[in-house]
């Protein structure tokens, strides 16, 4: 069904109008296109989740469907198919959209960037938001804060990191900006889907790849084809993902519905956020005790190039445009401030803990 | 309006019963009564965003009253009004039910214990809410995870700490088991509420005093009054307070209302964590810049101790009955396998940022 039949067929008010003040319309079907493989643990069951909790907090007035990558559109199709009307909904990152403009990154990962819950201050308090939908409006798209990864690893290796020039010439898919800062530090990154990473790091074809976190790392056995497994994600330490919205879609929802898909998506930000945490301290076990991978860090020299070539490259797409300069700008300014608390407050606690039960 | 009477005149289905398979009742007024002075900065307008976020979400169906503390009843005498039904929700912190049951504690805060995104971790996947569900039960209290503080600080003390000595006598408002930690160092906890702190430090009848974070701090005027501000805050790492519903009430619902309650409350604990975060920032450069104040941290050997006493006194809870043990047990295992995960994830990266942006 596309878009222009469904608004023909749902008869908005037409049928069963009610005497009550508050009476609903009849059901009402959206599309969600995915990009991600149906079931994929942490984000296409997290859009699933969404769906079914928007027909629950909805009593079924709203059914939404639910589409895998590849079903109706490709993983990276879905903005458009959105943007165009080919479907209602998307659930995807919305720095899949970086060749849109640039300010995309900032709201799915930069490195060095912002951590979940630093990002979702920025957004919800910082003037993040409205600065997201300045971005999205004119692709006739209204985003949604809704998913977090919560922070990831730093990649799978089958070559040990040392020295800067351990990366030249290393083959590694990680997409975004972590992949150019790496890219200056002689690498060279290869953009794969995630169905594919396994194979070539088997194969050889690739030598290293970062993936998400050790729950979904585990599942597509990456531990099995490569040696090292680096921490800390560096370039992705809150990878957050929205659920957008055609936006006569929205209009069309009314404010009652519009709020109702607020509730749902910002409480699904928490759920999926600790649903990520979970699952991958219970993965890190299995790792660990079943398979033998211990997790190394990368050192101090290492970090600080990576670290000083992730702003570059953070700061040229600041060049872009004069709306990416402003996101750039705002992003800025809210990291700063998140760091500041961050040092008496969160930071300084966990530190203390963690000084405490390691004896 | 007491529940009896609401129950009588709100009509459930009695009215403009509608020929649509999604017609709603008539309005329904909840009252929801708090343990916070009115528009008290992030706990009172916590509450009444919620408040409105119902009413948003539900066009109104669900409109709901919010009472400051003492206006229908006291702070601390929220959950019996709504467990008797005088009232059907309450905005609270669990943790002032101790009496009841020390269970509770764990529920809003634990000194040594776990951040707001770990907390929620264990509620909403790790077994914690349905043990919370079981804790409150008996008392006809259905409770849903609503608020959180974040992290908070250590305190504001006229009185260096330097040693464990220091403690001895040290006349100190603290609630709930980081007071009894203290008492094992020799400090004397004092029972105050909220609004006579200020006045207590200045007149000398008190030595010391924690009460929220930065930025409630700052607005009651601590540092007027007060010489020293330390941190951690190793006593609430994330407090977290519930919306409580009288059962009846809550079982009266149906499912499609009680799934919008609950996409709300889960919704506002990133909202108001998120929150207090983004004010805790800004009002620490306000007490930086305006009022010189520079936080300072307890020594290693202080925190040692702390923590050791801190231990024992939730160990010491955790004896008193059998669904307390069960709730400690659990507790204890999600905060382990919440610190594994850290260690490469969020604290790994945080670490390394800030060692990068600190030059």
């Amino acid at each position: 069904m596309d878009r222009r039949q469904f608004l023909s067929t749902s008869g908005l008010g037409a049928v069963g109008v009610s005497s009550s003040a508050f009476a609903k319309s009849s059901p009402r079907t959206l599309t969600m296109v995915t990009s991600w493989p149906a079931g994929f643990p942490g984000l296409g069951t997290s859009a699933n989740r969404v769906a079914k909790r928007i027909e629950a907090a909805s009593g079924g007035e709203l059914i939404v469907k639910v589409f895998a990558a590849g079903e109706r559109v490709g993983p990276f199709e879905v903005f458009d198919a959105v943007a165009g009307g080919q479907a209602d909904l998307y659930h995807s990152a919305d720095y899949y959209q970086q060749s849109k403009s640039p300010a995309y990154n900032f709201f799915t990962a930069i490195p060095f960037g912002m951590t979940a819950t630093e990002l979702a201050g920025w957004l919800l308090h910082g003037g993040g938001h409205e600065l997201w939908d300045e971005l999205s409006a004119p692709f006739n798209i209204k985003p949604l804060l809704c998913t977090n990864t919560g922070a990831q690893m730093g990649g799978w290796f089958n070559r040990e990191i040392r020295r800067i020039e351990d990366f030249d010439g290393l083959r590694i898919r990680m997409p975004g900006l972590g992949g150019t800062a790496l890219q200056k530090l002689g690498a060279v990154p290869v953009n794969l889907a995630g169905g594919e990473i396994r194979g070539a790091l088997k194969d050889g074809s690739l030598d290293a790849a970062e993936w998400v976190g050790p729950w979904n790392d585990l599942a597509a056995g990456m531990h099995e084809v490569a040696s090292h497994y680096y921490y800390p994600g560096f370039h992705e330490p809150g990878g957050s993902l929205a659920l957008g919205v055609n936006l006569d879609i929205w209009d069309s929802l009314g404010e009652r519905l519009q709020a109702l898909l607020q509730e749902v998506t910002t409480a699904e930000y928490i759920r999926s956020l600790t649903e990520f945490n979970v699952q991958n301290s219970a993965a890190l076990t299995v790792l660990d005790e079943q398979h033998g991978v211990r997790p190394t860090t990368f050192n101090e020299e290492v970090m600080r190039s990576i670290a000083k070539y992730a702003d570059e490259a953070v700061a040229e797409i600041a060049d872009r445009n004069a709306l990416t300069r402003k996101v750039f700008e705002s992003f800025n300014a809210a990291r700063a401030d998140a760091m500041r608390w961050a040092v008496f407050g969160e930071d300084a606690f966990t530190a203390a803990r963690r000084k405490h039960y390691a004896g």
